[in-house]
């Protein structure tokens, strides 16, 4: 009996690596003998390192990097046995490092872009970024200047454009970042799809949450149109459309702007990373898992993604999620073999999320009960 | 693939004949060789001939009999092919067949009698009633003169009591229903517990939905206690505390003590008629339900029935619920092997009531789904 657990977090309820723990728990006791695989999906935000070194094994390295603001932090990143580096940009510019103080004006991602440099610097030649949590709204312009980009203002002065000074880069000179990547892939990884500025941009869907307000906002959302424009006008590039541009206060377009990377949903860097064409050989049954199943939600999704593989190996797929929403025939076409919702009780979500671990404890542990009737 | 369904209603969602026809295409839809076997459990209430038709096969019987208020009503009963009758008594003494003008202090079970008659002169040896959905509070006096017993007022003068009436009792003859009633086995099926009278009585609990306000509500009351000490009286029998004694108006404790027949649970009666070990024979899987299991309702329900035969069968039993309560561990030991939810989103039972049909399919449907994984 061998079997992979590969879940989506339940968003509001249970992270990844707490479904796989219940799950890989219920089959081994269930199953003493059983191989049991467990690889937590990661979305880039908070945990991202710590789901890649459960799924590939790897070290924690910390690192003192800038804050946010001012000041240090006690950041870290992984390196995982292969020799990627995970790093996840909350580490060093998270909203909880800023505290009661948020600052989206000034905020920078100057110390994410240490983490890559010190991760480049031991060996490491490949990266991925994880764009969530963040507390800026800097365009990624800290983490190039770490990197050696150089932004200059109208008078031809060097500066780090932070959210509120974005207005005043008049030149982008990213040469200096092209030698710090030299052989080096750079892969940022994001679940969002919203573009850099605009309704439905950084710093309109993110600034709030981040300590703006309404004006404050409105400046932020003008320092990124001013970037974008400058990037087109120096680096040739167009990132205005960018799906994901908008990620971790604009990291995203930055990532893609000043260091080449490709902007790559959580669970296909993780489909990739941790090998799972392979990991899957041989394997009786996958478990995924997400909050939510319905036609809206099957393209781009940890199912979805997970289902491709499992189609193509011919092991079958069990999604466990909360909701079961209206179309999900169309999962079975894709190969999903079945779906069950956690749901144990007829009440509103607000008080079913409370219960969500023991509602999967007992799903999952009533599955395998049902399993026993036809496994010989 | 040999499957046996059968659950008790969803109360207040779905009927035990419904569920039994969602989960049977299901498995016939999956394997289409399956042998399906149904049996929708009854309660008593309205349904009961046609469960019991649907489960063992037979016919049924149309009679007019007098109606619970004045003239005739159309009504039936069911002779399934071994020969027993099965009466509900709603079919002539039903709330339904009062329409707006529900009347309890006269309404009778004199035609639910007349059914009995009309069975035991079809040469029905067995007869199943069928206690529910009454629109009387007679105590069963109407029945028992239908087949004989004499009331008589103070005055000596034989009358037909009804719930207003009661209490003119003075002395019971029921020679003549023992006489009706030679070589008989006739069963009473209820599945409440409530006593003939009091606070939980027939009058208190259930005389408000058939029209009674609170002062007729009492003086029904009074003439259930009335009647029972009269049956103490004249035929030594105390059926004060009998547990359904209070079904349909009192016809519960009528059945006991004027045709000595025994109250028994909806599921064991059915279990009996149809032959349920017989029936599970060589199954590979027993398929039953409720709306709900906790446990404080494990007990004597449908899902604790039938887990005593296909637990000593060595039959593998699968209970489909609406909502899963606390301590259902219990229940793997009294021989359940799994049970699911049907909830397949996170909503007040309110709004999941009007989905519980579509719910019940989409969760069958990946059960089976699900066991092929594990199927040769």
């Amino acid at each position: 009996m061998k079997a992979v657990i590969i879940p989506d977090s339940f968003k509001g309820s249970i992270s990844s690596s707490r479904i796989c723990a219940i799950i890989g728990s219920a089959v081994l006791s269930r199953w003493p003998d059983a191989e049991v695989i467990s690889v937590p999906v990661a979305d880039g935000g908070e945990g991202t390192v710590d789901c890649f070194l459960e799924a590939c094994g790897g070290r924690r390295i910390s690192v003192r990097t800038r804050g946010p603001l001012s000041g240090t932090v006690d950041s870290f990143y992984g390196i995982l046995d292969d020799g990627t580096a995970v790093i996840e940009m909350a580490a060093s510019a998270g909203l909880p490092l800023v505290g009661d103080s948020p600052d989206p004006l000034r905020a920078t991602t100057f110390g994410v872009g240490e983490l890559v440099l010190h991760a480049i610097r031991s060996g490491c030649k490949k990266i991925i970024l994880g764009l969530g949590g963040s507390a800026t709204n800097d365009g990624g312009c800290g983490l190039a200047c770490a990197l050696g980009a150089v932004f200059k203002d109208a008078d031809g002065t060097p500066f780090i454009p932070a959210g509120g000074t974005l207005k005043d880069i008049h030149t982008i000179d990213v040469s200096k970042v092209a030698v710090s990547l030299a052989g080096i892939r750079i892969t940022a990884m994001c679940d969002i799809e919203n573009p850099l500025y605009g309704p439905r941009g950084a710093a309109f869907v993110y600034a709030p949450q981040k300590g703006a307000d309404a004006a404050m906002v409105f400046q932020l959302d003008c320092g990124l149109q001013h970037l974008a424009a400058k990037i087109d006008e120096c680096l040739g590039l167009d990132v205005s459309v960018l799906p994901g541009g908008g990620a971790a206060g604009g990291l995203g377009a930055g990532m893609a702007a000043f260091c080449g990377a490709p902007l790559v949903r959580g669970i296909e860097t993780v489909l990739d990373t941790v090998g799972f064409d392979a990991l899957i050989q041989g394997a009786d049954v996958v478990f995924s898992g997400e909050g939510r199943i319905d036609s809206q939600s099957l393209s781009g999704k940890v199912i979805d993604g997970v289902s491709r593989r499992t189609k193509a190996a011919g092991v079958p797929l069990v999604a466990l999620v909360g909701d079961i929403g209206e179309g999900i025939e169309a999962a079975y076409d894709r190969g999903v073999t079945a779906i069950f919702s956690i749901n144990t009780l007829a009440i509103p979500f607000s008080e079913a999320r409370k219960r969500s671990e023991k509602d999967l404890s007992i799903t999952i542990d009533n599955l395998l009960r049902f399993a026993g009737i036809w496994k010989q």
